[in-house]
């Protein structure tokens, strides 16, 4: 059924849902289950040194024979190294984020790998386009993580991107259903990106606690914080609560960047430290009721796309 | 086409497609055109001391044979005589938002009078389906004016609310195209409503000035402000930009209620002082080009919702 899609014909994979490549949630495991499931796995390497970057590259070629891609945030300080990385390993895919497009597009494309591009706003989309990627990921204010400044959702990020780019479009950013998925194709995109209803599977790394967390978060429980550093979605916990005192009363940049430290994302959503991690998670995660495996997740979304389709064929 | 609808049965509408209740923007004009354009147009009582709400209600009576409705946002002082008022002129809907549904429900239903209340978020969706009214609409974080806490998207509040409650839902916030409103009908709202799509019309009572920032937004170009006190969506300006400032160094909710003062919705809204007026209006902003009568509004948006649907049909 979606043997003409953009995104499915793109990367050679059976459904136009692609897993986000998340900081210490999403190892080699997570990724090659959605790649398996006839979806495209990211490993996130963000959270990974170079050696532990290639050992989860190499597990995931064994565990799988589908197409799979990594993402690597160029604002973290290995993203050169993983580049070459991925250019030995033969990577297929690269998703870039947090950072120029054009830093890396070429030389990855002269190794025949794809590229895709995540962005929170027009101006970033046609730089990429401009930069030679082969599709975009566009990711609105509800989407978990580092995000944009502009805040602009989903519902107008979407068809605003769309309507000026020529390249395929993978929405992200409150999407964890197979409505969602419809939905945000509806407004544009030929494919989606889910992140936090990955977290919230079997596979994926992320400490059980967390996840928990995750599965019982409600409206209204996650915020974008920090916006004077790197804006950055959180799920509301003791430390994120002081975070939003401190910007209450005028705190400074530095004392946000005091209050912050280092480690706190492995803190809270690899250790398990709930109160005093960062927990990064999308709005979505309200919607997310149940930890299931990879397998299970992606056989719901396919089904509800359809029996939702359904209803509004003419 | 949308003869099994349970927005356009509720009202006897031909589109479930409702015109926002807007102060200052919202008169008897837009809401007569909207209605008869095959939508349910809205005055927007917020703004308008008794004896002119009444004159709108008549004026808007004469002015089309079709259903319309009225806002009464239950913030302001008038809204126990707009109550009063709309009772004895027989108007047959009546939105309710900004305060608590049970408060008029009962005593508008006794006089034959279809209620609506606004929410943003479940808890008081509950709360107004308790209070017994009819519909309920539920604005996402990305629409203009009074806004809720939470900033939950309508991505994510569509469905969140849609699994919850069983009487209609409209979607508010984002939406200003056919293929916005089919993805808010995909994501489980029976009907939409939109605000800025129609405050860019010739109908509108909104200054030129204003309509002509409205057609000119860019992405980012409106922040949820004030949050401390009643968290409203504006655009970019002098004004809005001088309390960004004031939140980012830790202004007092006095302060913030000082810097705002009255009747800048008027000055900025009605009045066309652009840059020290409050400048209500959604996200969604950027997508719309073009200030056009409501007749080609409605037409445009009912011809792409056809069109998007045929290209998702099975």
């Amino acid at each position: 059924m979606f043997s003409n899609n953009k995104i499915t014909t793109l990367f050679g994979i059976k459904y136009p849902i692609i897993q986000g490549g998340m900081i210490w949630c999403s190892g080699w495991k997570l990724a090659s289950a959605v790649s398996n499931a006839g979806g495209l796995g990211l490993i996130g390497g963000g959270s990974m040194p170079p050696d532990l970057f290639r050992e989860h590259i190499q597990k995931c070629k064994a565990a799988t024979n589908k197409p799979f891609g990594v993402n690597i945030p160029l604002l973290y300080p290995y993203s050169e190294e993983q580049v070459k990385i991925v250019i030995e390993e033969k990577v297929p895919i690269v998703f870039t984020s947090a950072g120029n497009p054009k830093k890396y597009t070429s030389i990855l494309k002269e190794h025949g790998i794809k590229v895709v591009h995540v962005t929170a706003n027009l101006k970033f989309a046609l730089k990429s386009q401009e930069a030679g990627v082969d599709a975009i990921v566009a990711e609105g204010f509800e989407a978990g993580g580092h995000n944009g400044r502009e805040e602009t959702t989903t519902m107008v990020l979407i068809p605003k991107i769309a309507k000026e780019i020529n390249i395929p479009l993978i929405a992200a950013g409150g999407i964890a259903t197979g409505s969602g998925m419809l939905a945000a194709m509806v407004l544009g995109a030929d494919g989606v990106q889910m992140g936090s209803r990955f977290v919230a599977s079997v596979e994926a790394s992320a400490h059980d606690g967390f996840k928990q967390k995750v599965v019982e978060a409600q409206e209204g429980d996650t915020k974008l914080q920090l916006k004077q550093l790197v804006s950055v979605r959180l799920l509301d916990n003791e430390f994120s609560d002081r975070i939003t005192k401190m910007q209450l009363s005028g705190a400074s940049t530095e004392e946000l960047s005091e209050a912050l430290g280092r480690g706190r994302a492995k803190l809270g959503m690899f250790d398990g430290d709930l109160n005093e991690g960062e927990l990064e998670i999308g709005q979505v995660a309200t919607l997310i009721d149940e930890v299931k495996p990879v397998g299970e997740i992606v056989e719901e979304i396919v089904d509800e796309f359809i029996s939702r389709q359904s209803v509004f064929s003419l």
